[in-house]
């Protein structure tokens, strides 16, 4: 790939999203992946493994904002956090301007991912360095099976069920995730798209809603992401993301605000059957 | 074209979405764009114009609800609809759906856009065939300045602001909007992208608001439009479209529902500063 060629990602083989690259700034076969870092015309530098785009300076913003805020701002006091995956450090970089957070454990499979980020997309990597933050280069399924009641909220920070991520969206995993954490605990997962991934996230539910009493689908867009829309799935041992009290960020946001995050809990018709007939809780 | 080929639709030069195209329907020059009808493989039939992809069968629900639903529900006894474009016919349907609604006025300036998707895309155009859809084949511009104090509602479903719907973007036609509305009456339109048509939404906002004591702009998400998220700007001589009270569907829906009605008027904060700093009305 060169600057002047197309960046092509298939959501499906008849469907493109293709963004022109303006600079190839780093291309290495990880063990794990394909992986590039490019600047793009419309949306600036980005991180995309195996010819999916992760992260975009032009919309990294909305992402992690969504996959942090909303899981930290659900538990009152959230103190000990972990983050699987997340080796562009948007998700740390979010999670630590949380003031009653005291410890992040960052979890990330790909040594290659962190080292490409920190170079070339400080905007996000600045929340690895983070005096907050335990780095870990490491396997984040045997990390949650090793430990056990230890964490206000993990978050799951994941590339797609394809290549190293596989086996974050399964019964196994989930499990251990309920046992690593504490008694008011609850977690956080990415569930790609609710128009091509309905299969996933209706499995994703099932597995989570027999583990977790509280477990809630919720939307954001991505406008980099395929069709826009984007689902994570929460799972909670008590607090409802929709409980009274929910606290407010005391720093500027671009798209995370207490009613995004109620608003991102109302799920239209097309969505919600993925949830049924089990049902959503809307917790209200 | 031809089946097996790609259309193509540049959001920007460097930033393009490609659908495979499964059959081709329809391929017309009228006297305003080119038209197609094309089937793609993923989102099913599809209405094109001038290279933008107007309306799937795999997503059009969410727009026509939405456009049609936010403002007739606004509304506390929508009688006089009129409908500016809306060729496929898909507003059109929604709008006929609520039963206070006696009498819809449906302008669309392109004949062969009105007959092609009578022939291809019936799940839409039926609703140009509903007993209260009086169809009018002439320029919307010019309906609206002939019409004073008539309407309730008044949807403007144009395609975007190039070509036969430049007119629909300034201010002389806001100004006949609200003169074609009678005293408690709305208008919504549809504008575009809040990430790549940040300039637009401002400008319309900015003249609206000078016009209409309750002005705010609504979101939702359409999957084949660009960034995978819309825009509507809603105008309003006296009802909040969240204010107390609002009815219900007594219909299946596929997205609106009252909860994604109130939903869509919260603005993450790089939505909400396109339209200050004149503030957005939230009505609360």
């Amino acid at each position: 790939m060169k600057r002047g060629d197309w960046l092509i990602e298939e959501q499906t083989p008849s469907y493109q999203t293709r963004w022109r690259v303006k600079d190839v700034l780093h291309v290495e076969q990880t063990p794990y992946q394909l992986l590039r870092l490019v600047e793009m015309e419309d949306f600036g530098r980005a991180l995309v493994l195996d010819d999916a785009v992760q992260t975009t300076v032009g919309d990294e913003h909305i992402y992690h904002e969504m996959i942090a805020h909303v899981p930290l701002f659900t538990h009152p006091n959230p103190e000990r956090v972990l983050i699987i995956g997340g080796g562009d450090g948007g998700t740390a970089r979010e999670v630590c301007r949380h003031e009653s957070v005291t410890k992040v454990d960052m979890v990330e499979i790909d040594r290659a991912v962190i080292e490409a980020c920190k170079k070339y997309l400080p905007e996000t990597a600045c929340g690895m360095d983070h005096p907050k933050v335990n780095l870990v280069v490491g396997d984040g399924l045997k990390w949650v099976a090793d430990h056990t009641d230890e964490y206000d909220v993990i978050i799951v920070d994941s590339s797609d069920p394809v290549g190293p991520a596989t086996g974050l969206f399964n019964r196994a995993f989930y499990e251990n995730v309920y046992r690593a954490l504490k008694a008011e605990g609850l977690f956080v997962a990415q569930v790609l798209s609710p128009f091509f991934h309905q299969d996933l996230i209706r499995d994703v539910y099932g597995v989570v809603s027999t583990i977790f009493p509280i477990t809630m689908p919720y939307l954001t867009v991505v406008p980099t992401y395929p069709s826009g829309l984007h689902c994570f799935m929460l799972g909670s041992k008590k607090h409802s993301p929709l409980r009274e009290g929910i606290g407010k960020p005391s720093w500027p946001t671009r798209w995370y605000t207490p009613a995004i995050h109620r608003a991102a809990f109302e799920l239209p018709p097309m969505v919600a059957e993925l949830v049924e007939p089990a049902g959503v809780q809307t917790g209200q």
